[in-house]
């Protein structure tokens, strides 16, 4: 059986390439060259088995969606990714489970471009962890507190598809593999992101659920939202998969996991959104807006106001 | 019970404050300004309980030695540290053990002025991630291939007291409390690092143990050494621990989570060495010296050669 350094060997060898990486895996700490007068921009998740993905979930699958929830966290801020940093738990040092989570791993890695330049591998239950570095010019940040009221809400793809998956994975019954694919594969918003960077106000990528993230956005901003849950685009097989409009609501509003952006924009900036979307071959809706107060205000065209029964999803329950 | 975002806000009212940290803990990355000029360096390591610490380690050493090991890489390289990133896994949200986590954390945090920037907490078997950010100037850098033939071997402390201490943690028996310390609270050599850099060769920490952290060198530089094991410096906790000479040199030579730095530096600099580690209060000794070959020889002053019986400490064992 492989040794932890035969597995670092193996993480090394299909590393991406970049100019800006002095000296990558190999030594104690990793030496990067930060580009001039930009500012670095730092973000870090881990995923742990049975938390944050189930049991059964393929190695590239894990490998994949590691990155994947980091490098949405950079396209939340509009950052251009560069470097990760990789800490890898695993309960025996198997190297067919690495090559297979590699497999994910780098092929979201090449896409983006970014450099594996350290971490670790140790012998535990198995986590991942990872580290994203991107850059971004000084005040083009898209922070959370940045919305102001009068902006249009936005959201980048159809949210609901990986709390769908989720529910079908915990009842055990037909599992459609299209929301399957959007709970193992999420698409980090990178383009979309960098094409927001000085044109949107807030953005925030939706890990907990649109209505608990959209509450955070808020709550940074000393500001309320309107949210028209009936506006939220359904994705064909989420609407196969919850023909009751009520449980498709909650999947929409308070499922987590999808990784889009929810983003704020001054009205008068419509064209530009739909120009940049666009531009990054991704879809955009407009969804509410931002008004004074301190609440999130979900509504649906034909009701009143429906509420979701939970607020959104959190790692550690009360 | 407290949830995750209360945990987050006990973390965030803990924070080291720095100029260079543009947006800290709370949005969906951090932002942060690297000095002009300068390298970024970058380690990474993770610690999991029942493998890198005892699962009686009070919750305050382990916030120590989770940045300890992590500051240790950034010394070795010769950096400043900076900033930080923290992955806390815990099986519930315990408010009070994440309050005497962040006292260890937090005192070595602030010796180092290093933030703490971003990270996650999540629900998971208990696992602590972190990732350290410091700078170097360009060339400067300690880097384990820069060994060459003649140098001097060097290394500070007294290594063998943390393998000591698991050794009698494991045994069961009397436990020394200053052997422990040095096991649960090692001290990074920040200070001995900066002042080696543009001095020393290359350097190293003693993690997996002086002997194979010394092979990684001299694997890296295409070199060999001839190391005098009973030269190194015994401290009087490990003389009472391990009165049997072979027992101790084990310890010594092979045991691992010291954080001393092992570092290489020409003849030349010898007394520039000793200055630099009187600045730095830190102990340094003269243990043997970088040859041509390949192999790490170990030879003890009385007997043709002593040979440790492992080569060192591997997390995941072959």
């Amino acid at each position: 059986m492989a040794g932890e350094f035969d597995l670092i060997d193996r993480i090394r060898a299909r590393t991406v390439a970049r100019g800006d990486v002095v000296l990558g895996i190999g030594d104690d700490a990793a030496l990067l060259q930060p580009p001039a007068g930009m500012q670095l921009v730092v973000a870090m998740d881990a995923l742990n088995a049975g938390i944050h993905f189930p049991h059964d979930t393929a190695p590239a699958d894990i490998g994949w969606k590691a990155l994947a929830v980091n490098l949405s966290d950079l396209a939340a801020m509009g950052a251009t990714p560069a470097w990760c940093t990789l800490s890898l738990s695993l309960p025996e040092p198997d190297a067919a489970w690495v090559d297979a989570f590699l497999d994910g791993f780098d092929a979201l890695a090449r896409a983006h471009a970014v450099a594996l330049v350290g971490g670790d591998t140790t012998r535990g239950p198995l986590s991942v962890c990872v580290t994203v570095f991107g850059f971004v010019a000084p005040g083009r940040a898209l922070c959370r507190a940045a919305a102001r009221v009068g902006d249009d809400i936005w959201v980048s793809g159809t949210p609901g598809d990986a709390a769908a998956a989720l529910a079908q994975w915990r009842a055990g019954g037909t599992r459609d593999p299209v929301l399957r694919g959007r709970l193992d594969r999420p698409t980090p918003r990178v383009a979309l992101g960098l094409r927001l960077a000085g044109l949107a106000h807030a953005a925030i990528d939706i890990s907990d659920g649109l209505l608990a993230d959209l509450a955070h956005v808020c709550g940074a901003s000393g500001v309320g939202a309107e949210i028209d849950v009936d506006a939220l685009p359904v994705s064909d097989a989420l609407h196969a998969a919850a023909p009751d409009p009520d449980t498709r609501r909650a999947r929409q509003a308070s499922g987590g996991d999808d990784y889009e952006l929810c983003f704020t924009a001054p009205a008068a900036a419509q064209h530009a959104i739909v120009d940049a979307a666009a531009g990054a071959s991704t879809r955009v809706t407009r969804i509410g807006r931002i008004v004074e107060g301190d609440a999130v205000d979900a509504r649906t065209g034909d009701a009143a106001a429906w509420r979701p029964a939970s607020g959104g999803y959190r790692h550690f329950q009360d």
